[in-house]
């Protein structure tokens, strides 16, 4: 069966539990799911039943949920826990987790649940990190031991404290003051000499990154070197925690869904299958302020409204001369943006870019505006049309390359996110930048038009 | 010093070295290197630097470099290798990467190489799975055991073996037929009594694919369960290969890649720095499609001329219905491709995603419609400009949702890419279906417009 359709099943039967409040064979039927799955079925049941099961479920069952649900289901989890309850629940969490909560929290409640909670102190350290930093971002569950100790010693140590099977791949090495030294792998304790000490077998060239690290610079890292974990130091090199290739995955898709969606102005948490009003109150405003921007480019039409009427063969051009140029300039755009996000290009490329996609114009550009020419003579048998849209669609497509990798490196270097709404100012530009050429070339030659 | 930075000197120091001809400093120099950065720094030399400098290297050190490479870079590697000595360099390498080289190899060097290889065979059977298949890209590199032994005997076993550090975090548990049974992590071994058999420490709820599985799937599995590795069994149940995290991390950011290029019509491999020919014969193919469709849109508009050159104002509304709904559109439709890529939406939405973009449609078409017909009044000072440019605006808002949902979900139902360049396809047809309300609707109304 495939696994969606099981999924669905199980999902089905939840519902007709709840309906008939058979709580006890409900809360059977669902502690055999994988907390993934458990936290996708409790977030698509309806708000009252999910209180309900939620209520039902043992606390450590609902605070693995947490550890597998992103920041708006958090919140629909929240709710479902209802704030007096989640202190409870969230002992039970580990710390990095329990920062996201708390910052899903709504800010009266944030200082209350914290005094609540038995580890308050260190999940309000991890607070002060930065949202999107590699201090925000990792974990405490690391195993660190000094490089005296022998391979018998860590094994003893690691027996007694069992850690959990996904944080003990790698043991890291400090010395007395915590500053890292470097690592030993599960594996290398496995196969050495009980008598060996660590120091023996550290591996010294290890891939750190500093608290303030950016997570997606850090999840670069991560993917660049073919790691299972990050180490994350403070100024002074002293381990302050690990980031795991499963956190940093997390952190690459929504980078990935980030860039996506404000390249084209959407709100990074929108989902085609939210509720409508959510959708309208979170994709509403942007598209109202991009409606300003195409007024804009109607405004630089208005002007030319005598020789759209001398020469209306105008306005059949109008959308070919804006919006190739528009599509060839996000193109460009799309390049940068992900560019930059795969750590393949920089802010000092600019001028490398600009060289090439002038060059790049100018070849696309005779191109496409040959083929423009000859439509536009073909249609109105006059050669003067021909001229003018091969000059405005020429013009145009130079501009739109410079324009569509300004923007995203502009807003780069402004310390801006480079992807926000990058396409929406660009066609903008082009639309205002291609009726002009369009228009103004055909003032100037409108006798030859008419 | 940064580390971009550090790399930038680096790569000068080897530039200098290699123009002096001083190969055996410019291979101590890189030798140093992580592959990883020694990869991106051979890919930086010029072709003659980059084939003098890999024949002064010694060959396992080439194959790492393989490790680190994508496609494209790979054949870089390749004609700075040399096809009469890829055999040799390829010894070194795993058979998963060395499938990836030879399915970059040109068609007629392809079997020769795999002849000249001791793993020829084993590297021809994984050749056999499609390429964006977990059989495609999993690793032969897993550690399987019976379940009848003992964690001592495990435990030698490795001390034997001494398996690379990476390959060695969890032991697959097979049956005398090798059908995978359950996993052990080191972890497990570590702290189990040594006279424990491997059966009684296995998990057995494991999370596995089949070698047919795309590997997007595989990607999302891991992600979705935190997993550091995924089994891949053939369709018996036997364990045939393992997809480790640092593979799919490169999955889901390739996938992540194809989409946004594909959306707007660009080749997945294109780069904003790749040397200019080689984007012009990348981008300007589907450039001139687009500029194709751009026509159908101004074919639409021809037939208007007289409305056009009789009510002038039209002109001005043009780019403003079409564009508006265009880029509406675009966002419902880049919502469901990256809805699709992350498993969150299934085609089987379609009417849920329907119903809910037209009624968006119409909450914001009314918004979006009276601001136009505002400027539209403002403008013309005549109410019936008003009335036209709302209904064209509404109706043209109305589509774009539903056509922007339907692209990408029509195109996966068709088995094709969800992207494929829909955000193109959109954009002419509501092009199209803009100016055809418009310029109708203006032309029933012409001699209130003039």
């Amino acid at each position: 069966m495939p696994e969606d359709v099981a999924a669905r099943e199980v999902l089905e039967d939840a519902r007709s539990l709840a309906a008939t409040g058979e709580w006890a064979k409900l809360v059977a039927l669902v502690t055999s799911l994988h907390p993934a799955d458990l936290a996708e079925l409790v977030l698509a049941l309806s708000e009252d039943d999910r209180r309900q099961l939620l209520s039902h479920l043992p606390t450590d069952v609902v605070g693995q949920l947490f550890e597998y649900a992103e920041d708006d289901e958090m919140r629909d989890l929240i709710r479902g826990v209802g704030v007096e309850d989640l202190p409870a629940v969230l002992e039970e969490v580990e710390d990095d987790v329990v920062a996201d909560v708390i910052q899903q929290l709504h800010p009266d409640d944030r200082e209350e649940t914290l005094a609540a909670l038995d580890r308050g102190e260190e999940v309000a350290e991890l607070l002060q990190y930065g949202d999107e930093s590699a201090g925000g971002l990792m974990s405490r569950g690391f195993i660190s031991l000094n490089e005296s100790i022998t391979v018998a010693q860590a094994i003893d140590y690691l027996r007694v404290l069992r850690p959990p099977t996904e944080k003990a791949y790698y043991l890291y090495v400090v010395d007395s003051e915590k500053r890292l030294q470097g690592v030993v792998s599960i594996r290398d304790l496995l196969v050495s000499a009980p008598r060996t000490t660590l120091g023996e077998i550290t591996q010294r060239d290890v891939h750190a990154v500093t608290t303030g690290t950016d997570q997606e610079e850090a999840a670069r890292m991560l993917q660049r070197y073919n790691l299972l974990a990050v180490p994350v130091v403070d100024d002074e090199g002293r381990l302050e925690g690990i980031m795991s290739a499963d956190d940093l995955i997390d952190v690459l898709q929504e980078e990935a869904t980030e860039d996506m969606y404000r390249m084209v102005g959407l709100d990074d948490e929108e989902k085609v299958l939210a509720p409508v009003r959510r959708s309208i109150k979170r994709r509403m405003p942007w598209l109202l302020v991009n409606l300003m921007t195409a007024f804009l480019a109607a405004l630089v039409v208005a002007p030319f409204e005598d020789t759209i009427a001398k020469a209306s063969a105008l306005a059949i051009f109008m959308p070919i001369i804006a919006g190739h140029a528009g599509n060839t300039g996000t193109q460009v755009a799309t390049l940068v943006v992900r560019g930059l996000a795969l750590g393949e290009v920089k802010y000092s490329d600019i001028w490398t870019i600009l060289r090439k996609e002038a060059m790049f114009g100018f070849v696309h550009g005779i191109g496409a505006g040959l083929l423009t020419a000859t439509l536009a003579v073909g249609l109105s048998l006059n050669p003067w049309l021909g001229a003018v849209t091969f000059v405005a669609l020429m013009l145009n497509l130079l501009v739109a390359g410079a324009v569509g990798a300004t923007i995203p490196l502009g807003l780069k270097k402004l310390g801006a996110d480079p992807a926000l709404a990058s396409s929406i100012w660009l066609t903008t530009f082009t639309d205002m930048f291609g009726f002009a050429c369009l228009l103004g070339l055909g003032t100037l030659f409108v006798s030859h038009l008419q």
